[in-house]
């Protein structure tokens, strides 16, 4: 999987979509903001005519725009304090190749707007521009920057780790079967290739951010890690642990095949404090000022606002589990449909209780006559929500819980050529939603978390590389 | 009209997108390629270590990276021959807010792949990046650019003219009926609210350049102009003639309310040399180097190339005048979409045969048994392509060339209550796209064409505006 070609929060602003699913990450914005004010004062005190400032992996939605305004009334705020006129602003939005700029910029005159009402129009002027690429590489001009800021981004890795498919004898040897991620399963050669490229990440991307930022440039990175030095613990495994259930459900259930989830690894990793300090320390351009830990609930903490409307256990159990579904699902999807194929929906057991099915047939629609022939002989079939026929493919698409099997006989009554073209799910419509959900048991009694790191640094030497 | 909020080309890469009708564009890049090459050299040959250069209302599709990749040729072949290190380049690709700058974004990681193998990994390094807003004020910091170019775009005027809807005691008296621009029966008001919006948009556009560009920075600029000096002269008024009669065929239909088309104006203006030069002399910040008219045909010639395939006059004449409609509607649907409603499918009268609907009724569909008896009565009626039952919303959606009254007559032998909700053109996609086009006569023999202009400009001057 080409992680920088393949990766990026589900696009929009549906049900599905990333825009309407990411009170987790949103959360995390808020636990960092005080060190991120702290280091944004930092750079204003020493009064830049222009500042250069970056977001990388902003992804889309509401956080996007949302932390660029926080910087923006931090920066006023101080300025007014100190009396002294505000810098031009140069703020670069920075994600991946796929990731929906058009959702970002649709919002931008209101966000320019709101500045100016605010603001007055003698502040800044704001540049706000998007700079898609890799992190994991130069994406700026030398010494363009003074703050880099990025949450819920550097976990996701360059690429899959190397080294998870061995070659013997017998061909490719696929090691992590069943796993999606580190388990405790997981062997030691696979442990090491998850660290091996943490560390190797990690360290270009510190060396590519050393060159970008001017002399006292500042860092705030928050990213999801564990306090644990067990890669293997359940705080940075679980959400994997839960998707891979979900998976093999799907497998047993014939919709996907077993031997894809035994390929499929997620290009992610957790690291802990140490694992951290080591490749900055070796890198040698940052100074670590400050590693916290902070605890943070997969629902975001978005259920329990709401638990009142809740009257079993079991309800709010359910509902917390439909939200971290969710959540995943509006993080995982594009590297699922990458890897499961296309018009992959995350189907399981657990919450489909009758089938709906979308079967194509290949049936000669040559006339008016044969059309209504065709149209009268399925619609006699029960349990069936549409029927459409496409004379210039020669094709009938129906949907609905009856069996593809019986349709394919009835359209032969008439035409004995008729063929099945494809039997799936149907195409992913709001109505068909809750038949398409990943849908995780998520007890609300021992619930679990996921630690989040921050790591506030400093480039305090020139953009040259040192080792320390 | 908030022109900034509502234009663009169309997105995607469908039949209807700019990415597939876009010759026109391409074959005036193509025209004016020669005078953006000498422009790029006289910068190159003074060796700046870093170069911002900005293409504005970069739109998407093949045309978009196509300039960008062009530029970087000339960049890179010149270096070759002076055996200078390339410079920094910063690209800069701008257009209005609902771009579809997704699109290109895709094509990013081939573009760099491509320059990596062709160019070398010691070349540039190149950074591109979406700067989204209007030109019609700043977009860039102070000094940081040293080359524009903007083909297709400088036509487009930042608003609807003020004052072609003038109050009197009667409330506001709507001019320039009928007409969606200028047309030799406007009135002299009309005439001058379109050039007095011009010479504002184009004064705006000089000196918000002229303060982003360093000194001795240069711009090439290509829109759509007129040799005549008279505003109203077929050459720069004949595509809006075209559309206001496919839109007057589509009020004599009841598709579209006729007030509608009589406040429609479009943000638009074709400029002749004297406009130009005399906005450009008064604005005073730059030196015109170079205007020139170019006759461009509006099929982009792209019909011409295959006519071998055409057996009669009229085939030709009807290709060329679906790759006109084609055209035009690539770049005007945004527009029209606003004004006249969404999902405004350009239907019209002249392609239209048998008419394909989507009526959509209201009727309870309580169990599996109710909605097998709704659909086995509508699949009795002649001309039907679709059924779709919704029960979430208890309606049937049915598309086909049958008539809605007798859809509705059948449901109701099965439900009395049955209403329909709404009668309109199918959805939009791609087996109806012939019922959808506007579809223009555009006769071969005397074709009609529109002019282009081109201006050299330079900024001989420190940033600030003087005038001369």
């Amino acid at each position: 999987m080409e992680v920088a070609r393949v990766l990026h929060m589900n696009k929009g602003s549906g049900d599905t979509s990333y825009a309407k699913n990411s009170t987790v990450q949103s959360k995390i914005l808020s636990i960092a903001k005080p060190m991120m004010d702290e280091a944004i004062l930092k750079i204003v005190e020493k009064s830049p005519e222009s500042m250069g400032i970056a977001d990388l992996g902003c992804s889309a939605g509401p956080n996007c725009l949302g932390v660029i305004m926080e910087i923006v009334d931090v920066i006023h705020a101080r300025c007014c304090t100190l009396s002294q006129s505000s810098p031009e602003l140069r703020l670069f939005l920075n994600d991946l190749f796929n990731n929906d700029f058009n959702n970002i910029f649709a919002s931008l005159p209101t966000f320019y707007n709101q500045i100016r009402k605010e603001k007055g129009s003698h502040f800044g002027p704001c540049y706000i521009s998007a700079v898609p690429g890799s992190f994991y590489g130069r994406l700026f001009p030398t010494n363009s920057l003074h703050f880099i800021h990025s949450s819920s981004s550097l976990h996701w890795l360059s690429q899959v780790p190397k080294g998870l498919n061995s070659n013997n004898e017998s061909g490719v040897e696929v090691i992590n079967k069943g796993k999606l991620y580190l388990s405790k399963s997981s062997s030691e050669c696979v442990v090491e290739a998850y660290l091996d490229q943490f560390e190797k990440d990690f360290g270009v991307f510190l060396s590519s951010r050393a060159e970008e930022l001017v002399t006292n440039g500042r860092m705030v990175l928050s990213f999801m890690g564990r306090t644990s030095p067990d890669p293997t613990a359940d705080e940075s495994c679980y959400q994997w642990e839960l998707l891979a259930t979900a998976l093999m459900a799907m497998v047993s259930e014939g919709l996907i095949e077993e031997e894809k989830v035994d390929s499929f690894n997620a290009p992610y990793y957790a690291p802990c404090p140490e694992e951290i300090k080591k490749v900055v320390e070796k890198e040698g351009s940052f100074v670590l000022e400050n590693v916290e830990a902070f605890p943070v609930d997969w629902d975001g903490g978005a259920v329990d606002y709401d638990h009142h409307q809740y009257t079993t256990v079991a309800e709010l159990s359910r509902a917390r589990g439909q939200r971290v579904a969710k959540t995943i699902r509006a993080v995982v999807e594009s590297m699922l449909g990458d890897h499961f194929g296309l018009n992959f929906g995350c189907e399981s057991k657990i919450e489909v209780g009758i089938r709906v099915r979308k079967t194509v047939v290949s049936v000669e629609l040559l006339c008016s006559k044969c059309r209504q022939k065709v149209m009268n002989l399925i619609a006699k079939i029960e349990g069936i929500t549409s029927i459409v026929l496409d004379p210039s493919k020669n094709t009938v698409t129906v949907i609905g819980e009856a069996d593809p099997v019986c349709i394919i006989r009835k359209v032969r009554k008439f035409r004995k050529t008729a063929t099945i073209v494809s039997i799936g799910p149907p195409k992913e419509e709001k109505k068909d939603e809750k038949n398409k959900e990943v849908i995780i048991s998520y007890p609300s009694t021992t619930c679990k978390k996921c630690d989040v790191w921050y790591v506030v640094a400093e480039d305090a030497y020139t953009h040259y590389c040192s080792i320390m």
